[in-house]
This record gives structure tokens, sequence and C-alpha cells, in this order.
């Protein structure tokens, strides 16, 4: 490809990309310093009205499914519509899905929608949950491992066009011709509350900015999740992080500096076996 | 007993109890971020079809009334019907319950309901006021001393079988039978928002794991108390530690070592005079 | 005048004014933070009912529109009902008004109303916004100049009686007949979520101790946003801070101490011209 993962880095800081959050109620702060720190612009607008405008006026829009309510999930499909007459991206996080049944019901019926995501980024229970394989999931913490959900997130991603990563140890990125694995992260990143949800929307972030085919949007995802999972190398080896609270400053301040990140992980690249 | 307060913290990170939280609207990220740090698995479910279900499944409840709305009322009935079902234990923090009328009302019911909590944790005036006293707090902070709400607390355990225990720099935890002062904590644990609030969780995530009967009840609920409040001296004497803000993540690094913390504490056991 | 800047942030620790925030959804557990830090005491109660009677008996009240829902506004209309009644200040954070209808109706309806706000804080965008004129503000970030939104400050504060605060690098205070700017920060405070709408919670707590004329008043918001700006000239010195992630623990830190954090500022007073 003509560009590297790290120009993509230094693209999102360019334009600041403006990015419509609508998460869950644990994590909004560290999602809003997360994108901050990564150089995007977040921005969450819950109100039915105003989110359908908002996804219009946004570069992206992040659905994270995590403890939705019913107000959530009119907020969401307003917000979807906008997005899709305007043309926006949006990214489907399905925290829990597979193992609630409302949250499981609604983010299947954005899958199969008039607009689907463009990305769809979760652990390998949600990939699994989502396609409707029952996955061993308890709670948001993952039964499975990524390679076990590798097939469904293969056929999610035929079936839709999205770009479907799956998140763990090694992240696997699919998209219908290409799968690509991601090695890096730290063993706190688990133990900080939101470190998986704000991925999601530094994914949409980089959809944001970088859209233009399928191959440069693979390639966006490919580098939000490589940001995010080698500052958090970068992170585990500053002598001040003695555990999970003095690692989420830390990591936050590497975000800062995402070519850098980006290089800190292994990224093996390949089309389909 | 057969068993020591930090053989109960170690037991806990082995078992990392999937714990249901209802909590304010504040503290979630605070609340979710301790849990992992104690070692249990924290979890939010606010829609009420869900957290019924969700209940169920987990190891134990939290329902938390500050700043509570009327969908939240929903959601908390919901799931303590489905904590009821499975036997699931929960823990009652009362936040400003006596002063405000929705909460109290609330609370005062979920108190005298089908399924009382297995444990009830919140400051002097917070005890007093679901105890049906009139307490001096303003606001969540307590305008009485530990001490004053004893009789309260015994009255509340011997109604309903929980351990009640109220939080202070002398933490006193009341069962039927029972009393036991846990000091440690620091000074800057109140200027950090959500010490109280999480410490909630933390007895819930204990009484997940330890369950089988009164003594071992309360002693995990004085176990919880001490890793929070042990963690807490032991931040305060961090070098780095210059105020709350940089208290805040360091005390969560603390909290990942569970008996060490348990053991800075001092505790002083005895049965009801 | 007899007493210093510094006079007022001592006299905040001092009296520890019950600062009750209805603000969005994103910032609550920094703005509950931020309050402690500077010696005051934060609550936050949306259920309707409970936010009238708690606006009565709180020293001060914020309300911060960034992300409302319908609920919002029904608690917020109470809890401005209640401050009337019993003469409670209040501060309005006018967030992204001027970009989205429901808060930009809102806000103008409130500051129309039976019972303005003491003071209003928010950046360039959002004040031209407040006042009918169309800003350049996109999201949360202004898209306009403190300088250009002057007349209109001055125009919203002859008209309501209000103190008119508009945050940017070099904030402006503007009242009927009094224009003060302040001068300090760091280039890492917007990099933090949630420090322009603590400062509004900030603003909220020195008016609830600070009332008694336009004079004190005024005094009362310049004082204010010196304690945070100069926190966080303090808090970017320290070598300890990389970047956002490490500068906020370290700019609570400095709060803490409000005298040193007001002198840290350039402050210059002067009448309109």
């Amino acid at each position: 490809m003509s560009y590297t993962y790290a120009d993509l880095a230094q693209r999102v800081r360019e334009v600041a990309p403006l990015t419509h959050c609508l998460t869950n109620s644990v994590v909004p702060e560290i999602t809003a310093n997360v994108l901050l720190a990564v150089g995007a612009s977040p921005a969450m607008v819950n109100h039915p009205e105003e989110s359908r405008i908002f996804a219009g006026i946004a570069d992206a829009l992040l659905i994270n499914v995590g403890n939705i309510t019913d107000p959530d999930v009119a907020a969401m499909r307003a917000a979807i519509e906008g997005a899709q007459k305007a043309g926006t991206p949006w990214v489907l996080d399905p925290v829990a899905v597979g193992g609630l049944p409302v949250r499981t019901e609604f983010a299947r019926s954005l899958v199969s929608g008039a607009y689907p995501p463009a990305a769809i980024r979760g652990n390998a229970s949600e990939i699994l949950g989502l396609a409707g394989h029952s996955g061993r999931g308890r709670g948001v913490d993952s039964g499975d491992s990524a390679d076990d959900a590798l097939e469904a997130a293969r056929e999610l991603a035929s079936r839709t066009g999205a770009i479907v990563a799956i998140s763990g140890p090694t992240d696997i990125i699919v998209s219908e011709h290409t799968t690509t694995h991601v090695r890096g992260g730290h063993e706190l990143m688990p133990q900080v509350i939101g470190t998986g949800c704000s991925l999601g929307a530094v994914v949409a972030s980089y959809l944001g900015v970088h859209s233009d085919d399928l191959a440069l949007r693979h390639a966006a995802v490919v580098a939000a999740h490589a940001h995010c999972a080698g500052a958090g190398t970068r992170a585990g080896a500053d002598p001040q992080v003695k555990g999970p609270g003095t690692f989420a400053p830390v990591w936050l301040d590497c975000l800062v500096h995402g070519p850098e990140s980006v290089e800190a992980c292994t990224i093996a690249e390949g089309a389909h076996d």
C-alpha cells in the first residue's frame, strides 16, 4: 500500500475527526479522553432529535450497546438514520451481545439493517453472539478465543461489507478478502475499564478520516488497533507504572504519539487462506 | 475462625466474582476500576429486562441509590427480583437516604421487602436515615458520628438479617451478634469521589464469594472494608502521592494487593456487650 | 476591593459550599473530584422531585446542558424552581448551544426566564449561540475567538444581570460595567475532558459563598477562573507531567491550593471602555 499505518495515525491528528459517541454509561469520560489523546474531537449527543442531526455533522459515529436502555435505543436508531443520510461511517461495539436479549436483538437488527456498520469491534464471544452463534461469554468478558470467532467474523464481513475486529491478546481484523493480526498491548489493559470500549471509538475516528475504499478502511481499522495496543505496550514499559491505576494516565500520554504507538506493534498481514 | 481476612481477599481474586452494579451516574467508572483491581469482574446492566436476567447470572448485586431516577428504580426492582429467584446476595448503599424523599422511601421499602439485602453500607447519617431516625446528613456527607448510628445499625441487622457497615474514620461492621471495628484508610480517601460507593461494590464482590453462613458473611464484609481502607493507608504512604489526584491511581494499584491491604488495617473484633 | 482573589479561594474551602450539579453524562466524576479539590461539597441529584428540594438546600446550582435528554430538562427546570424559591444562585453552562436545537431553545428559555442565572460560562461560540448570534462552533469546540463574543457577552450581562465568562486561552469575565481578563492555564487543559465543564461547577461553588453584591459576584467568577487556570499553569510546570493523562491528577492536586493557584494567573481588570 502507498501509505504506512503510521501515516494513518498522523492524518487522524491533522484532521481531528469529530466523533459522535453513543456509548454506555460506564465509559464516556475515558472514551472522550482517549479520543482527545489520539487527536480526534469527541462529542456525546444522546437526545434523539439532536443525535440524528449531529450524526450528519460528525465525521464518524460510534454505537456501543453496553448497558443500553430504551432511550439509548431511540437515540442510536436516530443517529444511524442521520448517519445514513449524510454517509457518515459508523462502528458497532456489540458489548455482551449474545448473552443478554435486548442488546442482542438490537445489535443484530442493526447489522442486517439498511445502513450496516462500516466496522464491528468486539471480543470473540461478542462476535460469535452477533453472528448468531452461541458464545461462552459471561458478562463483558470473553469465554472464547479470537480464533474461535474467526469464521463468524468472516461471515459477518462477507454479509455486511463491514470490517470485523476481534479483540484479544492478538487482535484479528477481518474484511472480505483480508485478515490481519495485530500483536501488542499489555496485560494491564483489560484491568482498566474502557480500554476496549474506547478502542471502538478510535476505530470510528480512523474511519472518519480514511474511508475511500475497503482496503483503506481495513488499514484504518488495523492502524486504530495498533495505535491503542502499541500505546499500551509502551506504557507498560514505563517505570512509573506499578499497576492498573498508574497505567491508565501513562497510556493516555502514550496515545498522543500515534506513529510511535503503531510502530510498537507487530502487524501480520495476509489475504485469506 | 479457620480462615484469615487475607485468605478471603485472596479467594476473591481466585474466583473473580461477576458483580452486577446498579449504581449512581457519578461513579460507574471508578467502581468498575476498583472491582477489576480487587480481582472481581464488574458489569453494569440497567435495562430492566436485562437487569432481571443478569442478576440471576451474576455472583453478587450492588444497589446504590445515589442519584436515582424512575428508570433506575425499575431496573433495581427487576434486578432484586432476579437476585431473589437465583439466591444472588445483594448489597444496599443508601446514599443520602434520610435526606431526600424518593430514595428514602425506596430504600426503606427494599429493606422491609421480600428479599432484604445481605449487607448495607453507608455513613452514619445514612444508616440512621434508613432505620427511620433523623440524621444530620446534608447531601452525601455525614453529619453524625459512627457511634451515633450504632444502635440503628444493630436494629437494622436484627430486623433484616443483614450485615450493616457504618463507614467513617473507623468503620464499624455490625451483625446480629457481632460488632467489628476496622481502623485504616487515609484522609485523602473522602477527597476522591467514589471511594465509598466503590466500597459498596467490593462488599458485594466479597459476598459473591463468601456466603455460606452469617459468620463468614460478616467476616467477608469486614475483609472488604479492610481491603479498601488498607489500600488507602498504603497509598497514602507512597511518596508519589501529593494530593487527591495522584492518590487515586496509587490507591487502585494498592487494591491489587488484597492480602497486604487487609493486613495494613487494625481490626478489633468482639461480640456485642 | 477589600479582599484579594486569594481570600475568596480561601473562603470557599472554609465554607465548603454544597454544590448541586446537573451536568452532562460525560463529566460527573471529574466535576465531583474538582469540587472536592477546591474545597466544595458536590452532589448530583437528578430525580425531578428530589432535584427541586435539593436546589433549595444547596448553596449553589450548576446547569450544564451538554448532552441533555428530556428527563434532564425536567430535572433542570425543577431545580431552577427550587433555587428560585430559596434564592440559590445558579450557573448556566451552555455546552454546544447555537449548534444543536433542543439545548439551544432550552438554554435561551432559561436565560429569559423568571429566575435567570447568576453566571453563564461557555466558550466564544456558545456565548454567541446563547445570545442568538450564529457562531462557528462544531460540536463542543469553539470556532470563534473570545474577542468575537465580547459584545454578545455584554449584551447578555446587561439583559439578565448575569456575569458572563468567555473561556479561552485568556478568559474574559464580563458584567454590566466591568470586564476582566484572566491569563493562565496550560495547553494540556483542553486535552482533558471536563476541565471546562468542571470550571462551570467551580464558578457555582464560588457564587454559593460570595453573593452579596454584583461586584463581589464578579470577583468570585474571576477568582474561580483564576483558581482553575492557575492550577493548570502550576500542573503544567510539574516534571511528572508528560501528557494529558499525567496532567489530570496533578491538576487536581494543584486545585487543592486555591490561593497559590489564583496567584499563578495574570488578572487584568478594568471598567468597560
